[in-house]
């Protein structure tokens, strides 16, 4: 009989629900295989917590029940997720966490998190390609990959990103023909309908710097990690 | 001054929540592009929902709410979404809803809840893979691809297809260079660890015999339209 395996999607205000919905479907998906895998969300409390669009969302568990899960998830956003940089509560419970996990894991600017919560200090990493140069910030290096493995801890690039490296996960944790069912469940066959991100032609100035207004608005009153974060 | 353009996606217990995240994620972009476009969840009311993973959802409208929106989208789901096929409140919103709207929509089985609603009547539709057969319980004819548009309907395969489904429809809307822009916004440049779905050599008997497993379950209590489902 072994314990149960929990993966903690951490939730706050004002992020971007793609971000853990693709890999809690994916990594929920875990479950099915016997293998004492389970996937919950966790936040500081039980109600329900506004998004970056029309829907709100609420948490399975709060951060005190699930106070040691086997795998930390931290999912981004815009201006309220900076502002999360700034929220001892959460930023804590992320270092408490992951001092026990066995494996910490991002997507989008959610990296950024894992950043201050001191996880990135030396280690290879990747966010949303608007958002890489700030991880410099928390002594990372970025790597533009899909989603970048370095020891325990996993980040994605940004939101869709998410779903690629959760993927992966399943099939390092349950084999590839597990990670084959898993992704003929929820048919991730996909078909962008104007092809891959194009990103020799893309005009990456717009979205760069809608992310710098977006850390400047969500750490408006916090002077020093705004600082260190847009120094570059 | 032209009268905004709502797309309504509409949420019911027990659903699968990327099948409306994702697409919400892409249209709820579209507000961006000054187009008089935004994008609302409804419901039967504001309570949270649980859904098919560790995660409840709250609608940002009631169904009274928003009785006539331009466009009306339907995730799709397990056992719970053969159990709504059942619930007039739901089929009754989606049906009324769509005879005004210029644009209806589905994800994964949530084309089985347009088909309920009798909009499904002599077009080509598409639904999850596993699923597929039920469509002609509504007099559908199945297409296998990843969305399918008929006349102002459009159903997307399952799950992940939503996402692509939304695409094309911004680029239809709002012209291939807001498609683009919110494709690098959401970072979908798809990277699945294996490789697309491999669908020649892949076992399609344990989820069909799932998905029919889901039926009996959900319309346990509806002899007619489960024996119609699964005539097929």
């Amino acid at each position: 009989m072994t314990a149960t395996k929990t993966f903690a999607f951490v939730l706050y205000p004002g992020l971007t629900p793609l971000d853990f919905v693709g890999p809690l479907q994916v990594l929920g998906a875990l479950q099915e295989f016997g293998l004492g895998f389970e996937a919950v969300t966790v936040a500081a409390d039980l109600e329900p917590l506004h998004t970056d669009v029309a829907v709100s969302v609420t948490a399975s568990h709060t951060f005190a029940q699930v106070p040691e899960p086997f795998g930390l998830i931290v999912p981004g956003g815009g201006a309220p997720t900076f502002a999360a940089l700034a929220d001892e509560r959460l930023v804590g419970y992320v270092r408490r966490a992951a001092s026990t996990a066995e494996l910490v894991g991002s997507v989008c600017t959610g990296s950024l998190l894992l950043g201050a919560a001191g996880l990135l200090e030396g280690r290879k990493a990747v966010t949303h390609w608007a958002a890489m140069p700030m991880l410099r910030a928390f002594g990372a290096t970025p790597l533009p990959q899909r989603w970048v493995a370095d020891g325990p801890v996993v980040t994605a690039a940004g939101v869709a990103a998410g779903i690629d490296m959760a993927l992966q996960l399943v099939a390092e944790l349950a084999g590839e023909e597990a990670c084959r069912m898993v992704q003929s469940a929820i048919e991730y066959d996909p078909e962008p309908p104007l092809g891959p991100i194009d990103w020799l032609s893309l005009n990456r100035e717009p979205m760069e710097s809608w992310m710098r207004s977006q850390a400047q608005q969500g750490l408006a009153a916090h002077d020093e990690p705004r600082i260190r974060l847009l120094a570059d």
